[in-house]
């Protein structure tokens, strides 16, 4: 079944695939349907972040359904609030499409979106539609709120703060690896059935992550307030050093303590890829990194799902891996997504 | 002098666009820097808005320097605060761009968008920055304030309430029909000097128009608070219907009235288009729409750059337009950026 979009025109469009949604939020005055949506945040500072994900950039239909897409997109948005110790609340949702997409493939994008919004409370208040010569656009803003005397920024972190990231790393890199190993030895066929088997948890992370709520409400039970923090999705190393500059401070990590899961190991050794490397450049883990005083130590050890790599030092002290065999190596960046400046497809010149 | 952005990485590019970028605001708290924007709207409500611009389906780099469409993007979001009856607060700035685009390139675009900024009183707190496969990419998401009881929805117009417009329309869109022939006549020039003698007003409208922040100042000034409101992007049609509809009302409006400039008037014989045709259906014109109880007919007529160009009537009525010669006609809405399906460029199928 295939419904072109033409056949709906652009108001059509919109009314089909957004008239059934609900909002819930107290802080949600008026949704989509006006020039703009109309927010309440009186008690309240109000957190905005905004994601661009463009076809083919930062993400691949071959092998991305459009429904875990739209998941997807949600929780990128969703983890930058969390990163700052807020709540996400609202939702805009701007698509550029072209002709290949159907209405059934739009309604899967925003049954994605949706799943995800129900989840964590939030609600979709807008957006823009529209036609689009160059595949899927996707722009994803999302509004939270926060305590003023809780948010946490990047730039707090002092000399001894113990640094903390959640969950495991380098596991959504690998997925993606595994993805592409697949895609090309597969190429050539129209329907294929690759063998994942064994390696499910690394699909997942890769194409149904979750943003870390549950670590931002554990803090938050547990009385602490982090020093700094940032989420990950640019890798390990990157966001240490945001936090670093932005800090005006150095750390000290060992290569031990970065939480690796089983799967991402195994992957690593058959890709003969270095482990360290994978855990500390790959991308789209969505995990938290923050730093706590050291006072803390007992207590944030405690938190299920935290692991302490390192500690905070002074800046001159510069940033620093310890590996295994304790030797000190300086920490850099690959950075995940650069502007790699691909060429334009197409055969046009700007005049 | 081009500069590869290549040469500067993500992070970097980032930096040199926006490390000046100072914000001003009392609601602004945190800007740029961190995962998200930190804002404070304790007194007022916080309206939303989000506009995706694609390049060659909203604008056409040939003939529109980066400066104007960086202005006109940004005035886009603010007219859609304006139309809320708000005021602008706070701007996020998302580009994807391909290689063909120089460090140069982006300057001009962040200058004018910062040009805009500055002069409606807007802090830019933030953003992404892509490579893209497929030219410029552009998403604006802009934040403004209100109060809760002065905000203007769509849907709250009411019979023998009053329909205004302000300034003129259908000039934005002659501006883009002169431009379009211009590029037609000399496409295979590489620099050409068109003659657009006599129709400045025209391609200003086009390439540098402006939001009706004076418009919402002298209503409030003048203590008129409008029933119901839209910011005519679509074409006047399109836009008198959506408040119709969403107000459950009909319409009658008057040919004879509706506000159009000299040059527009010119073009449309020159170009041998119907004149009412494009005033209803020409897009980006950037203009208020607007209802206000009858009691307010004298106030409202006082007030410079207001037109009064019809009334709401009965839902059952229908909407409608009465010509120069005094036959009601149906008001259809064309529409101005629908949907149109563009066939996708290069040859990919999805799978």
């Amino acid at each position: 079944m295939r419904t072109e979009i033409a056949s709906l025109g652009e108001f059509g469009l919109i009314s089909h695939l957004t008239d059934h949604i609900q909002v819930s939020n107290p802080s949600t005055i008026k949704g989509i349907g006006d020039d703009a949506a109309v927010l309440e945040y009186k008690e309240k500072e109000v957190l905005i972040t905004t994601d661009l994900l463009l076809e083919r950039i930062h993400f691949d239909l071959t092998y991305v359904a459009l429904k875990l897409l739209g998941y997807k997109a949600a929780i990128s948005g969703f983890s930058d609030i969390y990163a700052m110790n807020g709540q996400p609340k609202q939702l805009t949702v701007s698509i550029g499409v072209s002709k290949r997409f159907s209405v059934e493939d739009l309604e899967e994008f925003y049954m994605g979106i949706e799943y995800a919004c129900e989840r964590y409370g939030v609600d979709i208040v807008g957006g823009d539609t529209s036609s689009s010569l160059t595949g899927l656009t996707i722009s994803i803003t999302c509004i939270g709120e926060a305590d003023k005397d809780k948010i946490v920024y990047r730039n707090q972190a002092k000399n001894t703060d113990l640094i903390c990231v959640s969950g495991d790393l380098g596991s959504a890199y690998m997925g993606l690896q595994l993805l592409e190993r697949e895609k090309a030895i597969h190429q050539d066929e129209k329907e294929f059935t690759p063998d994942f088997a064994g390696k499910e948890y690394l699909l997942e992370r890769q194409l149904r992550p979750e943003a870390r709520k549950d670590i931002i409400d554990s803090l938050s039970k547990n009385n602490i307030l982090p020093s700094s923090m940032i989420d990950i999705s640019d890798g390990l190393a990157s966001e240490l050093l945001h936090i670093c500059k932005q800090s005006n401070v150095g750390c000290v990590i060992y290569e031990e303590r970065i939480p690796i899961d089983y799967q991402t190991a195994m992957m690593a050794e058959q890709f003969n890829m270095n482990l360290t490397t994978v855990a500390l450049n790959g991308g789209d883990d969505y995990e938290l990194l923050f730093t706590v005083p050291l006072a803390l130590h007992e207590k944030i050890s405690q938190i299920e799902g935290i692991h302490l790599i390192g500690h905070i030092v002074d800046a001159e002290e510069g940033t620093h891996l310890v590996t295994r065999d304790q030797t000190q190596i300086p920490l850099t960046a690959q950075g995940w997504n650069p502007v790699s400046m691909e060429e334009e497809e197409g055969e046009e010149e700007k005049e």
